[in-house]
This record gives structure tokens, sequence and C-alpha cells, in this order.
């Protein structure tokens, strides 16, 4: 079995497909899906091609599906998955088997494993449920059970680190338009009009740079990669005065981990603790409306949308259907073949087999200092927000970035240990 | 010139249409057309088709468009409509003449129409708008202007009285179907998962009762019209707890002026004078959250959706495309022919004009006691939130609704001053 | 039980909706639902509010569908239809129950419908189903046997009469502006671009005629019910050639049904019988280019797009699924009050009642001397096609129409037989 | 500058990107952009992005857009394009600077392009249009004109090879879904129903390939690269019959491009040259359907769909306007830096700038031997056609792919001629 050689600085993936020789007889499989973590669009595609995988090309019948995310291994009777009951679930958002966030408890887990005879567990979520499934899957080595646990990674934010974008990401980016197109046009038909649109990304700015890359009509795009700071010189209010006397309008979108520094300094003063105002979009709405009423220069009209759960529940779109199929079969062919102990991923435009521990142990982010985020300041013209050396050290690393993982070695996957 | 004579009830008005004879020479005319209030689906087609028909069919070649509502009469300088401007404008959502609220001055207003020369004034607005016009009119009639008025009511919320449906409201019903999608598959995907949706309608819930309609995946729908009350008995909690255990999940359709009253009581004990609280979703969304904390059965995950300005700022569907196009239509016919002082509406499925009296003396409002409301009441199954002699009432009434308006006469419109 | 007053020229049907008497004990019913004839947007959503009314408003729990049209009575098995089989159907396209053409043998139904000891019978399709529709419910009186029989009238065309509009054509229009958009962009994209769309309507052009005054991009738009002419002055393509000389580029809108007349000389004069141009768009674009390479005045590009299986297929919009949900709940309403032989419909904004009679008599034409053809004319500045002393005539009659129906009394409808 | 190093087996372009050293001054800058060929959504964003990216980064006032294709710039006036002009237009499907096929005269395009002063050339078109643009590209060095040439290449069908995808390619998968599913709800809908759907792709099938595995409702899909034979074992026919006999329904989706050698065979048989049946969608049609008249087991109902235009003149998608900007930035930079004779693209992720003649000299294809048809191929269980040697050739050949060019060196861009 060879590497996959050409992942850049020296990291290399076991290449995903179909192997040789394969480790289980299909009669013995009984495998599980489970889904947990917030909605993404392509989870029942995902869940559809495992099925579809198992079945069709290795003639596997007994697949459970475990009910409402992790704690449904323990809590709940599980859903017996016939090629017929996942037919059309890829046209249809959320997922077919619940989800919910939390409830691991891996000795439970292992243990319903154990008693059901599973021998094949395919987990579906992210950071978090990922770390859960590599607690799974060391529980699982040492109890020396002879089970397959394979991830694969769910993030609307796309910051999983190491693999180059995660299911639901295009079409979130793509349905983030509808929301930007309605601020743009409430924005365009009223005077000082601002639309503000809040998109997900809790801890990295991706969706929010996409669907401004995209969409063309955005003034001003606030990520948490970045600083933001409001008032003075180069501060948020400048920009959209500018912006306003400029175009008498203007659209902003802001990821909604974005200046979280800003409100959590607003939430010592404040010790009344209001909730409400945790939202960034809210928060920055009311910052910008007390702004100018303060100002008192010309009256605003502030529009504030948040499309979040209309993007996270519909149906995944065509490159998205195409990315969980083969994400699915990957995970379907490692798992046949024996491996265990890793997630299937596209490294560098290649599907591959990722080990947990590479996944989980940090994050992916926005690199401000990359060229795509200079391509978005370039098209809106915003401020960078940054102080004048910082800028310099942006100038200086723009040759660097994307270099910050050298020499590593190859990455062993692991195989089911034989007694 | 004959009457419209098959309304029900004796109310006539005016059949629209071309007439035989046409009140203003084309090269004398100098019209204006102004847009005010929210944004609706339609106006631009609206707008668009009023150039048109001015044009095409009349050879008028000069119209004012005025910039940003009522104001702009008075502030700001005038936009010339010209066909070839107009001419894709009903692909985009919103407004090319802006609009605002307010900014109506009788008399500034009136003095621009007669300094401009403005022979032609066509008002495309809601309720308030539409009163506006109406003083305008009185001001024109009493300085002896020889200028016609004519308006085309603009609500989102179908509650204009008399006319069979406001423009906008086809498209609103379609586009609310996608939130209410979302909310169905966040609430399916989740254990005790609740989906709310918040949608148009201060005072009458058309939106919330045709979207309900026609979704059939809502469970409950909330109205400004009918009462509600969360606890005791045939209170929406124990609906809601009922419904859970069904089904594990549900979907709740709420109007923005549903529970109103509750709200104010609410207002009172807080004296905060929390504004955010005043949204009835949000309020919602906190009062079942906490309803379900404090009974401490089941956990539950709510999701609040708000598509309000994602509805409103979409371009019209087909059929709003040809009912803007007709309202427009007859709205020249009757200003050419030297009507003033009227709307252009379809009232019973034929275009008329109804003098402004008649459509700004009162609202139109979801009629609980009617047919419309029973086939949702069935389709949920809901509660009804009435009394036992609340709903004896209704059945008795049940044979009375759309009775309400008997042996009113010919309604005569007015034309404009001969000295 | 009161009659429906207010139609217009002394028709009178029965209001549809609940009835204090019902006739149909639920323990009793076995009722069956049948689909017949082309794809129409709605089939799903009114079988599935069928069952709905039939199982949460009488509690009637057997209810069977009959598979693959009329013949699925005697040559296939029935299908069980639950409340669970039919909840999401509304969000598909096309009919569960499968369709066909033919297969009406009225003797074998209704020997089907005696032996299974069915006694409620639901049939939706067009003109020739609803004509066997007829045949069913004679055979059945005939042997007098206590079975309701009811119609819900489908076609996409909209050519039923008596009723205001068929479910499913709000779609079809909606629908057809994204062929017409199509048409549009590589018409523009071209010099002397010509878009060629052809849409539903063998014999009446109403969607062809609607979906042209939504779009406002179409500048011909040619119905079976408006004669046609190519060659020669104020023919078509005169009028083409005048069109690109102006505007570089043009669109067409044709119904399946118009021109007929040319092409069967046509097929007159060219014996081989090539079936692929009976398609009259085809046929057309064929001319078209055949034309302008005789002219050899400049050299056009044409596309000719055929939307219809991608219109037919999709899901119905909200305003189509609150009409086939009305039109289901009263069907089931008139049926369980023992009445039979009637199709459930909307006859100008009422839900009413209506002998099969009524419907199958003749067909519901474009009256193009009716103001909206008036006012298509108008839009697009195409030629009317008439000969000077047949525009007179149009003249004329322009005050007459709709009134084609004086003076009929009452239709009584048919009770179930009681022995 | 730094050279790309990280292609496959040693091909190396320069990495795209802004540049120190700025060749052209702005205010002598006088630019032009032409759009060749067929549309493909995405051309407008093109246009948009280089205006806007020489306006707003490089400060270039000088714009003109060639009218109509090749043949603009000689025998019509060239548009002035600013950057209001192009502000909406990427979300518009077509090209708003018109197009057309050949036209192509190397002279006087050069004579247009030295008379007007012209000194930056952008050409958006296909591998024909890049080989006119190499054409022009020789003939301004033989004239020793300051003149920089570059190009986007443009091909829905995404076969262009090199670069990892073109522009438009995205949406076009996307859209193709709207047809496979209505032809999946007509056949299912019919009994033995069969729908067929012809996606672009005259010698690749790129797209019916994506398209088939984003659907998942396929059930064969025919593309060039691969052979076809309709009868006999392991042939069309049979296929279809078995499929049949299982599901009662099943879609087929052929590339334009598909069975032409078949077409071919049959037009040397029938000399009558019926052009139309050239139509490789209408040719399987009118044989399958011959085939099972004569089969005459049982009779099948056949929807044919061709989405070509539909597709072709939609507006791009998110992903690919995200992709149209970079390219477009691309572009320019490298033309402002001075450099001549290359195309902007996509080369393994990374955006590189690529001589001409490494993207004119061949074609990319599918290759039936790797593992992307193979997916489709396990997921639609379709035969192979291929000969039991010519299989073990694939087998064979499945880790051998992708690597058929090896040991090429540097490609050197070539810089404007300094005289």
């Amino acid at each position: 079995i060879v590497a996959h050689k050409d992942t850049p600085r020296g990291i290399h993936f076991r290449r995903a497909g179909p192997r040789q020789k394969v480790y289980f007889a299909s009669d013995d499989v009984l495998a599980c899906i489970v889904t947990c973590g917030g909605l993404c669009p392509g989870l029942n595609t995902v869940i559809r091609e495992i099925v579809h995988s198992l079945g069709y090309i290795y003639g596997v019948t007994r697949i459970l599906g475990i009910d409402g995310g992790y704690r449904g291994f323990y809590s709940k009777n599980t859903i017996e998955m016939t090629q017929k009951l996942v037919d059309d679930i890829h046209k249809r958002g959320g997922t077919i088997l619940g989800t919910s966030r939390g409830g691991h408890d891996t000795m439970k887990i292992v243990d319903s494993i154990q008693d059901r005879g599973i021998n094949q567990v395919y987990i579906i979520g992210g950071d978090g449920t990922q770390k859960g499934a590599a607690a799974i899957y060391k529980e699982i080595r040492k109890r020396g059970l002879k089970v397959a646990v394979a991830g694969i990674p769910k993030t609307i934010d796309n910051d999983i680190p190491v693999i180059d974008r995660s299911f639901g990401f295009d079409t979130a980016v793509e349905e983030a338009q509808r929301a930007i197109n309605a601020a743009h046009v409430e924005a365009e038909s009223a005077e000082n009009g601002i639309g503000l649109v809040k998109l997900m990304g809790r801890y990295s700015g991706f969706i929010a740079m996409y669907a401004t890359l995209a969409s063309r009509d955005v003034d001003c795009c606030l990520i948490p990669e970045s600083p933001i700071y409001l008032e003075g010189e180069g501060g948020l209010f400048e920009y959209i005065e500018k912006k306003l006397k400029e175009n008498r309008h203007m659209v902003i979108v802001i990821a909604e981990g974005a200046g979280q520094e800003l409100l959590d300094e607003k939430n010592e003063k404040d010790a009344s603790g209001n909730k409400l105002l945790q939202d960034v979009g809210m928060w920055l709405s009311h910052k910008i409306k007390e702004h100018f009423t303060k100002l008192n220069k010309f009256p605003i009209t502030l529009k504030y949308i948040d499309p979040t759960y209309m993007i996270r529940a519909i149906p995944s779109n065509a490159a998205d259907n195409v990315y969980c199929t083969l994400l699915a079969q990957s995970a379907v062919h490692g798992t046949m073949a024996g491996f265990t102990g890793f997630v299937s991923g596209l490294v560098n435009g290649r599907h591959a087999y990722i080990p947990f521990n590479r996944i989980i142990e940090k994050q992916k982010n926005v690199v401000i200092t990359d060229r795509m985020w200079a391509r978005l300041l370039s098209s809106t013209n915003q401020p960078s927000f940054l102080e004048p050396n910082e800028c310099e050290e942006v100038k200086k690393s723009s040759e660097r970035h994307n270099t910050d993982e050298p020499g590593l070695k190859m990455q062993h996957l692991i195989f089911i240990q034989q007694k």
C-alpha cells in the first residue's frame, strides 16, 4: 500500500480508496452510524452513502442508526437502516437520525457497542464529537475489541485543520447569498441604509469571507481572526460614516465569533448579564445605532438579518453531494479494510485517511496575512483594523503563510488489533 | 360609463380599464411616482408598469420619480424616469426610488406639486401613506389644481379592506415557506425540538394563516385576531407539551402582532423597559424556555427564526408580477381619463377604482369565525384559545361572516375639477 | 342547505363545506383515490389532503390508492394509504400513485369497485378522465350502488370551464419564468438572437398568456385561440424582422397547440410524415431559420427551449398548496355528506360543487376579445394577426365578454340513491 | 520571482498574484475585453472583476468592451466600460458584451488593436477562442507591439487541460440537478417510465459524470470517453430492461457527445441526412422506443429533457463567483506586471499563469480508468460497455492514472518585448 506523497511539506496520509484485502466478512459486519452536534447541509447524504456503500459495494446488510447523538447509544432504541429508508433522504435537510450536543459517556457508549456486537462505528460530527470519537477508539483498543472507528468531520464553519474543506461549507456560502442580497436591497431602498448580516463562524471566518467574496455587495466583513475596533481613526464607525456619505447605503457581514473581545469587555462593565446582547449581531446593531444617534449628523436605518438556522437546515447542493458521497465511500473502504481511529477527508485535492490526533489537536483559521484575506480587503476596501507595525508584519509574512507544518513524517494508520 | 354591478351586497365601484375619452393630452402630462413605507415584493414592478403604461399606451414622456418617500417631494432632487431605466427593475427587490416612513407634510408636498407643474401623482404605500394621499388630494381640490391623485395600496400584510389581496402577499407567503421548512428541519432533528417562526402581520394574521395552510408542517399558528393564553388548561404550554409527547417535535408560526396584550402586561411589570423583548418572537421563545425549564420534565431545544427582511426584499413572483402590472395599468387608465382621489384594486376578482375614503377608514382582519380560519384549525388541530361561550358564538356567526357591509350605494368617483 | 347565490348570471352551484348531516359512518367508509393523465404540480398535495381530511376530520381509516391510473382498478394491487405514508409527499413532484393515459374500461372498473366494497371514489384528472368519471358514476347509479364519486379536475393548461383556475396552473406560470429568462439571456447575448419557448397549452393559451404577462421580457406570444400567419404584411416574419432591427434580439413564447392549422397544412404537403416536425416549437424554429436564410439580410441565432417536463414535474408552490388543500377538503366534505357525481372547484372565488356534466361539456379558452388578451397585446405590441373586419368585431365585443352563459337555473346536486 | 513548485511531476507555472514591479502606468493603459463562443455561467462576473480590478486596484480608467465576439474588433463600435456599468452584472446570466462564434481574422483584429492604441487584451473564451488568442499574441509579437494578451479559459464542459476546473462548471452541475429531478419524477410517476436527460459535453463527460454523482437518482450515465453499444449482452437495451423489471422506472443521463460513433454509422446508412436526429438525445429516445416496440414485452413511457440553454443562461453560483473573481484578478495582476501570452487558471489548487501553448495543445477528458469514473460505475451499477480484456487493462491502469506528464521543465512566461 503506497503512501500519499504529494502533500506539501512532508506530511503524508494514506490515500483513501478500495483495498485489495478486505478485513471484514460482509455477514459479520454490524455497523452503526451516529450524528452529533449542530445541523449542517449534507448530513443525510453522508448517512445515505455510508448505508449504500456498505450495502451495494460490500454486501453488508446489518446497519444501525443511533438515535439523537451520543446519548442514543445507551438511552434509546436503535434504528434499522435499510437501503430503502435512506434512498431519498439526501434531498432533505437535517439528519434523519436526530442529533444532540453532549451526552458523551465513553464507558456507557463502548459498553453498548460491545453488548450489541457492533464492529464498525461511523461518527459524524465536529471538533468535540471527534474528540469523543478518539476517546471511544482508545477505550475500544484498551478492551481489545475488534471494532473499527471512523469519523467523518462535520463543521459548517470549515474550521477543521488538515482537510481542504468540510462538507456543507459550499452550500452554506451559497445560501448566505440570499441573506446578503436581502440586506443589500433593504439598505439600498432606505436612506443611509445599513444591512447587517450575521453568519456562522464561532472561531473562524471562512463562511463570512467566502460569502463576501461571492456576493460583491458587501462593504465590510468582520471575522474572529481579525481584530475590530469601533471608535476612532481607522475604526468601524469612521468607515461606516465614510461609506454612507459616498454611497448612501452599505452592507456589513459579521461572523458570529467576531469582536468577541469587545463583547466580553462589555460584559464585565455591564453586570446585569443581559444574555440577548451576547449575540454579536444584535450587539453591533445596538452599538451602531447608538453611535449615530449620538453623532446626530444624519439618521440611519439599520436592518439586522440572522439567517443561521435557515442556512443550516437546507439540503446540500450538488458540489457538496458529490463531496459527501466520496467522504462516505472512503470511510467505508477504510473501515472494511480494517483501519480504525481515522477520519476521512480531502487533503490537497486527494481523499485521504487522517488519524484522529491530527484533526483534533488544533483549529483551522483564516490567516489574515494570506492572499485570500488580502483579496477580500482589496475587494471591499474596508479598513484592516491593524496598527502600522502589524501591517508591516503582514507584508513580511505574506510569503510565509501555509508553511507552518514543516518536516512531519509519514502518519501511520492504525490497524485493528489482532489478538 | 357603466358601474361595476356584481359586487356583493350592493357596494359598487367603477370598473377599471381604458376609457373612451382621455382627459389629459400626452404632451401636457407631468407625472410623478413615490413609494413610501416598508419594502414589499412588487414595488419595482408597479413603478415599471406605471412608466411603461404612461409611455407605451399614452405616449407620456415626462415622468418623475420622487426620491426616498414623501420627504423627497420637498427635500431632494427628482429622478427622471425613462423606459430604459425601468426595463429590468421588476427582477430586483426593493424600490429603485427609495422609501422612508413619515415625512408627510401636506403643504410642502402640494407646494412642490404645484411649483413643479406636476399634474399626475401616483402614490404607492400602505395605510398611513394612503391617508397622506387623501390629505394631498383634499388640499389639491382646495387649491383648485387640475391634478389627478391615484394610490396603489401596498401592504405585505394584506390588511387593506375592500380589495381582494394586496400585491406582494402571494410572494411573501411563498417565501415564508423557506423559514417554516428550516424550522421544521431543525425541530425534527432535535429531541423535543421546537421551531418558532415569526412572520409579518402587525394587525392581521393573513400571511401567518396562508403560510401555515400552504406548508402543512405547522402545528400551531398564532395571529393578532385570535386571543392567546399560555398557561392553564387549553393554553399554549399544555398544547406544546402534548405535541412534543406525541411527535417529539413541533413548529409554531406567530404573526408579529399576535399576543400583544400579553406583551404589554409584561411591560408594565418589568419597568426596565427592555426593548428587545418587545419582539413577540423573542418574548415567546423566552417564555417557552422558561416554562419548560421550570416544568423540568424533559429538555427542549427551541430555534427561533425571523425571516422578515429576507421576505420583504425579494422580487415579486409571477402571480404578483401579473397583479402589479394590472394594478399599475388600471391606475394609469383612470388617471388619464381624469379620475382622481382613488386607489386601484381588485374587488371580487374585477379591477376597480375605489375612492380613498373606503380604503382608509378601517382595516381588514382574519375573521376567526370564518371558514378559512376553521380550515386552519382543523388542519393544525391547535387549541382555539376561546372560552366555551365564545366557541358557541363562533358557531352561530359562521353563517354571518362577510356580510358586514350591507346595502351601500354606488360609490361615485370624483372627476378632476373643471374650472 | 343554502345555495350559492352570487355566481354571475344565475348559475348556482352548491357551496362547498362541511354539512350538518354526515351520510357515511366513518367505519363503513372504504375510499379509493386514482390519478390519471399527465403530471401536474399539486397532485401529491391533493392526494395527501384527501387522506388527511378523511382521517383527521372524519376518522376514516380505510383508504386505498389505485396504482397507475384507471387500469390500476382491474390490473394491479391497491396501495394502502396511511396518514404517515402521505405526510411529506406534497414536497415532491409527480404522483406517488403513478398515472397513465387511457385504460378506462367502465365495466371492469365498476366491477372492481363493487367487488372490493369501495364506497367513495376520488378521481383526479383532466377532461378525458372526468368524462370517464361521469361514465363510472352513471354505471354505479344504474347498478344502484351506494357509492359516491367525486372528481378533482386537473389540467395544468387551466382549460376546464366554470372553475376559476385549476391547481398547478400558478406553479406552472411561475416555473415557466425560468425558461423565458434563459431564452431572454440567450437572445440578448447573441446578435439578432431569437429565444423561442414552447409552453403547455394544447387547446388554450392561458399558461403562455400569463407567463408572458408575468415576465415582461416576451415580445410575442402565440396561442391556439388566436390565428397566426407567418408571411406577408402583419405576419410573424415581418414582426420579427422589425423587432430585431429595433432591439437586436427578441423572445417568442408559443403554446403547444398554437398554429396547428399551419402545421396540418404542412403535413398534407409533406407526405413523409416526419413526426418530429409535429412539435410546433421545432416547426416554427425551422420556419424562422429558413425564412431568414432565404431573406439573406442578416444572420440570426435562434435558441429553442422546451421546458414542458421540467415544469410539470416540480412540486406545487404555496398558492397551489393552499388551493389543493381546499379542493381536497371540499371533495371530502361533499362525499361524506352523501353527494355524488360532482367535482370540487372554485367558482368566482367560492368553493363549490359542480355536477360532472357542467365540466365536461366544453372547454375554457382565452377569449381574444377579452381585456386580458388586450392587456397582453398592449404589453408586447405584437401584431394581432387579425383582418381589419375581425378587429372591428373585437372592439364591439369587448363589452360583451364573459356574458356567454345567461340565465341558467340552479344546478341540482345528486344525492346518493336511497334504496 | 519564484516559481510554483508543488505542481506534480515537475511542471511548474508561475504563481499568480500581484507583483512588486508594475509594468504599465495606469494612465497609459487602454484595455479591452472580448467574450467569444457559447454562453457559460460566470461570463459577466469575469467581465465585472476585470473592470473592477483594473479600476480599483490599479486606477485604470480606460477600458473598452468589444461587442459580439472577435468580429466586434473590426465591424462594430466599442463599449465604454465603467465601474458603474458593470456593478450588478454578475447577478445576470449571459454576457453584456454579446458573443458570437467565429469571426476571427487575426490581421484585422491586430490592426484594430494597433489603430485604437489598445495595450491590454483580455480574451474570454473556449478552446477555439484561445487558439485565436495565441494567433493574435504571435502577430502582436511579430509587429513588436507593447501589448499584453491574457486569456481566461471558458468552457462549461470543463475540458480544458492543465487547469483544475473551468468557471461555470460548478453552476452547470448544480443546475443540471433540476432536469435530472424532473426526469426522475416523470419516470417514477409512469409505469416503465424512462427519463432521459441530455447534458453538455461535446468531447468530455465531466458535467454528466458529476451531475450523476451529485443526483444519486441516475441509473445510467453515458459519456463520450466511454464506448456504448445498444444491442446484445452487456448492451444498453439489456440494462434498461433489467432496470425496468427491478424498479419500474429509470433515469439515463447522456452527454451530447456520447455515442457519436453510432450516430455517424447511422448517418452513413441513412442517406436522407435527417439533421434533427443528429441530436444524440433524440436519436437515443428514438432508438429506445423502437427497440421496446419491437420487443413487445411491455409498454414504456420515455420523456426526453434537454436543459442545455436553461443551464448555460443562469448566473453563476457562489462558488463560481469566487472563482471568477480570482481568475480575473490574477489575469489583471499578470498583465499589469507585463506578462503576455498566458491564461489565468487554477492548477492543483493554486492560481497560476499558464502559457497559451499548454492550454490549446490538447483536451482534458474523463479518464475511464480513473477513480472518479469507477465511483460512478459503482454508484449506478451500470454496465461498463467494455470487453473483458479492456476491463483487465482498466484494472491495471488504475494505479497509473494522472501520471501522464512526467518530467516537464519550468514553463517560462513571456514578458512583453522591450524595444
